[in-house]
Order: structure tokens, then C-alpha cells, then sequence
């Protein structure tokens, strides 16, 4: 037996495949780890062959991530638990929704010394109503540790090799160096910090943001206003981390979880596109998720009822007051012409500061 | 003898002109100020007639903010020392290479009880090189506390009464109402905070900031790069503010005059289209401002010039990769191709953060 650290990429959609070029260069490269790495693929027949058979042979997701190589470590496994069950760290990076039945098919199955990872956007809803964290579901079921991998992170431009960032929350620091390592590459720099809830957050919260970005340009208000709503936002995430996962740093939302996913989500994105069709149009989110998105989900407005649904439970809509104006529009519960209005006595404005 | 605060606005470009259109309505509508307000204006003659004359008669400044009307209680006055005399507060607008000559117009003609605020953004550079704030000059040649306020405030759009935000730096908080209500707005909304240097400071950095977000456009790097940049170059600035202005807080950074000013100056803004067209055109700074700005002078590349200075003196180039890099590219010294290989290993990614 060796002591290497065996590693298995759980999801092989675009995110996924694009972190396979790197963790698994980084397996093949550096000693502590074992060459092999195993990603789960769910099985999909292109053209007559099996997707795992085509990645196996030519080492090219020809679905999710055409154009690019993938390392020739990188194995392609149709089963989840014969991907899992040697892993010493299990990679996360599929669909959100699928979480709780991919942890149900693993539970028991992995080694009770495994660490797992989430590059999983998004919230899931908890039972009940209100925010469960993707990191808190996996340690809940698998109850093993549960780090983030979170950042301004496009996922073809990382497969380009462009450069960039990402943030690691990492409850542990003792698995700092040995996560770092793995992910990090010359054109993918990591930082990692021990802000695990808040790294996660700041990936949801920021789609939020992002309508009212959307907002915005779709009424023509300009650049100043732009970057108020972009900074309201953020204030709000602060705040919102703040008031349910205490204990943050404010430091964490300097990082690229924090203010450079906010900004790049704000600019491009399409939760921003979409809502600013939304203010152009008229038509409906679900209008414009069908014609814009193939019927695929706006996580911004799903993420605001989220949000509002436990802001409503701790009577703090008025704290929150761009999260719940978003929400309100994303409804049609308010007009995007009212926006501004609903944010002009923000408590941002209202006291002088002295923070530390 | 009225109690009333009494007001003077030095100087009348665009800017001075906007805030102008905020500052004459809250005297006139506010019972603690002066009604009058005088705007110092350099004299000029516009199509036969003294700009001071057109602007007080039809209370618009045609040559420097066309199409709005100035409130007819500011007075526009060509003699500075008249317009300043009776001040309790003097708002200095004017372009920052002439502050030194104003200093010395208004020396002992003031009242020495007068407390200043400056809107002046950009630095001016020390006897034997380096930096030398405006807050800092007006101070030490008036003799009275120097205030600032700075923010995502793009004249024309707080013209028009866009919403925006800005921030007040305020070393004495008992001035902070006063001039917070001198300043707020339905469209303009203050906060103010008692970090006076970083807020100056913050104004001029975020110009060095820009000509890298230009470049990676003009390269075409992408999305996650241009935040990377952005990011790298906000936690230079929060580094640059504590090395050399030390005692400012984190949370100053995620005002207006931080995170929102630089977000907007990196995606609209002059620095961020000139160094674009730099990387794309080839030609020199010199000639694009030439070509791009009629001959004015461009701020990034100065103040990049002026910051370097610092860093070289205190043999700290390495602790700030990214201006180092920009002031290089800007002085021919690199290529622009070159900017990311001198970030790759940015001291941000050099360590595990635990910070506070």
C-alpha cells in the first residue's frame, strides 16, 4: 500500500472537466499524490459510444468540454461508489440538486479518513424553507470534513489556461497545504483561507447581486449607480454571512470568492443578462429562461426567494432591503423602475462609521 | 452676527459645477447654513461675456456644465479671497496642480476657525519625489483640518441625479453631520467614516488599478483575469495605504471611495481606455493622449510614476508585483504581454491567510 493521496473528481460536467486538466497534472507532476485520478462520469452514450469509453480512449469530455485534453490519469468511472471508494480526497462539482442522492450512494462506501471538497455553487433549500450550505449536506451525510473551492472562475477560461484565482475555505489548516497543491497551477492561483461558510455564501449570495446589476444596466442608470448597487450587495452579503454563519472575517470578502466573483458575476453572467432582459422586455424570468437558457434555471431569483424566506423568519427584510427589492421584482411583487427607491435609506447610509 | 454656516465652493469645472447643484440646495433648504453660497470662479470670457456674469444671471455654467442649472443662491465670485473670506467651510474642487498657488492666495485670509474638504482626486507629488496629499498641503499651508470626499461619482451622472453614493473622511467626527448634510442628497447618498488618508489615497491608487484592467482588455485575457487583476491591484492598495498610512481600517475599503470607485473607474473611466488602446495601437501614452484626451495629461501613469518612487525608495518593488509591473509597462520597461507573468507569484498567493 502506498501513502500517496489517492484522489476522485465526483462530477464531470464543464466545471469539473476543466479541474481535471489541472488536478490531474498536479497528481501526475507532484510526489504526495497518487497518479491516478478518478472521475465519476454519469454515463451518457454519444453517437453509439459510451461518454467514459470516448474520455478513456482520447482523453476529451467531447460533452461538457470539448477541445481540450484531459491528462491521461484522469480515469473515467461510470460507477460513483468504484470512483470514491479508494479516495483520500473526493472532488465535488456536480449539479447541487443531485447532492443529497450522490451522498446517499456513497455513504458508507468511502474511507472514513477521506476529506471532500466542494467547487459547488449555489444553495440547497432546507427542509422547512431557508438556506442548507452544499459542504454542510455532505459532512451531514458522509460525516466526513468538507472544505470550498470558490472564485472568479469561468470555467472555459480556466480550461484555456487564462490566469486567475480561486479561494479555498478550509475548516482545517492542516489540509491547507495538501489542497492548495493539488488545485494550484501556474495560470490558477489558490489562497486559502479558513473562512469555510463564507467562501460558500459569497457563491450564492453574488447571483443575487448580479440581478440587480442586470437591473441596472436594463434601466440605463449608469456607471455610478451601477457600482452603489454592486457595493450595496456586497455590504449585504457581509452582513447576511455576519448575521447567519458568525464568526466570518471581513478580510474573506476581499478575496476571489468575495469582491472579483461579485464583480465578474456583475459584468458578464447571465444572471446579470437575464435581468436585464427582464427590465427590456417585460417578459417573465421563466419566459426568458426558456428563450436565453434552453429552460435551464436563473439561480439569482431562486436564490433570492432563499434568502428572503429566512430574512422574512428573522422579521429583517428592512436590514436586507436590495436582497429583498430583487426578490420582490424577480416576483413581480415591485417594478424595476422602483428599485432605487427601495434602497435610496439604506442602513449603509444611516449612521456614521467607525467600524474596525 | 448670523450663526450660520456659511460656504464656499473653490473651484467650477464639472465636477465642482455637479456638486454645486447639491450643495446650493441643502443651504437653501437646511436651516444651519448661510443661504449664500460662493462659488469661486476662475474668470473667463465666453463669447464676449465674463463666465462669473452668465453664471449668475442664468445660474448655469455654460462652459463647464452645460444644460444644468446651478440653485440661485450660489453666487459665483472671480476673486477667491472675496469668496473665501467669510467660509466657515471651503470645498476645494479645483485641479490638483494648482492647490499650492490657492494655499497661497488664501493664506491668513481666511477665518482660522474655517474647516476644509477636499474633492480633489489624485496626489501631487513631494519635494525630492513621492507622494504629498491635497487634505495634507491645504492643512499645512491653511492651518485648519482638511476633510475629503471621494466615491463612484462621475460628474455628469451625479449631474443628471443618478443614484450613487460617495464617502466622507472626517478626522474629527464631531464635523461629520455637518458636512454629511451639507453633501447628502435623494441621489447622493454619504457615508463618512474617520479614515481620512485611505479614502484620499483610494482616489489616485485606483487609477494605477485601471491601466491594468485596460491592458488585460487590450490583451483580450478574459473575464477571470481582469477580476484577478482588479482584486490584486484593491489588496495593493489596502497594502500601499498600510505601509505608508498606517492605522486605516479594512472596512474603509469596501466604501464608495474604495471598492465601488475602483470598480467603475476599471470598467468605464479614461485610464482603463487609454491603456487599451495602448496595448492594442502600440503607439506611446504620450500619443494617445494626444489622440484620445486632447494632450491632457492621463493620471494612472503619473501616479504610477510617483508610487513607484516610494516602493524603489523603500526597496519594497517585490511587495507590490502589479504596480511595479503597470509603472514598468507604462514607461516602456515591459511589455504589456509580460503584465501576468509578473503576478503569477503575487505575495497574495504566497502564504495561508488567517487574518483578522
Amino acid at each position: 500500500m502506498s501513502d500517496k493521496v489517492k484522489v476522485c473528481i465526483v462530477g464531470s460536467g464543464n466545471w469539473g472537466s476543466a479541474i481535471a486538466k489541472i488536478v490531474g497534472a498536479n497528481a501526475a507532476k507532484l510526489p504526495q499524490y497518487d497518479e491516478r485520478v478518478t472521475m465519476y462520469v454519469y454515463e451518457e452514450m454519444i453517437e453509439g459510444k459510451k461518454l467514459t469509453e470516448i474520455i478513456n480512449t482520447t482523453h476529451e469530455n467531447v460533452k461538457y468540454l470539448p477541445g481540450h485534453k484531459l491528462p491521461p490519469n484522469v480515469v473515467a468511472v461510470p460507477d460513483i461508489v468504484e470512483a470514491a471508494k479508494d479516495a483520500d480526497i473526493l472532488i465535488f462539482v456536480v449539479p447541487h440538486q443531485f447532492i443529497r442522492n450522490f451522498c446517499g450512494s456513497l455513504l458508507g462506501k468511502i474511507k472514513p479518513t477521506a476529506t471532500a471538497i466542494s467547487l459547488i455553487k449555489g444553495f440547497d433549500v432546507a427542509e422547512g424553507g431557508g438556506i442548507d450550505l452544499i459542504s454542510h449536506i455532505i459532512t451531514r451525510h458522509l460525516k466526513i470534513p468538507c472544505s470550498v473551492l470558490m472564485g472568479a472562475n469561468l470555467a472555459n477560461e480556466v480550461a484555456e489556461e487564462k490566469f486567475c484565482e480561486t479561494t479555498i475555505g478550509c475548516r482545517d489548516m492542516k489540509l491547507a497545504p495538501i489542497l492548495r497543491d493539488l488545485f494550484q497551477a501556474h495560470h490558477f492561483r489558490v489562497v486559502v483561507v479558513d473562512d469555510v461558510d463564507a467562501v460558500e455564501v459569497c457563491g450564492a449570495l453574488k447571483n443575487i447581486v448580479a440581478c440587480g446589476a442586470g437591473f441596472v444596466d436594463g434601466l440605463a442608470l449608469g456607471d455610478n449607480t451601477k457600482a452603489a448597487v454592486i457595493r450595496l450587495g456586497l455590504m449585504e452579503m457581509i452582513k447576511f454571512v455576519d448575521i447567519f454563519y458568525p464568526g466570518s472575517k471581513l478580510s474573506t470578502f476581499f478575496e476571489s470568492c468575495g469582491v472579483a466573483d461579485l464583480i465578474t458575476t456583475c459584468y458578464g453572467g447571465r444572471n446579470r443578462r437575464v435581468s436585464e432582459a427582464f427590465v427590456k422586455t417585460g417578459k417573465s424570468i421563466k419566459e426568458l429562461e426558456q428563450e436565453m437558457l434552453n429552460g435551464q434555471k436563473l439561480q439569482g431569483p431562486i436564490t433570492a426567494e432563499e434568502v428572503n424566506y429566512m430574512l422574512k423568519n428573522k422579521n429583517m427584510e428592512n436590514k436586507f432591503p436590495l436582497f429583498t427589492a430583487i426578490h420582490k421584482i424577480c416576483t413581480n411583487q415591485l417594478k424595476p423602475a422602483d428599485l432605487i427607491d427601495n434602497i435610496r435609506n439604506h442602513p449603509e447610509h444611516m449612521e456614521f462609521h467607525q467600524r474596525n
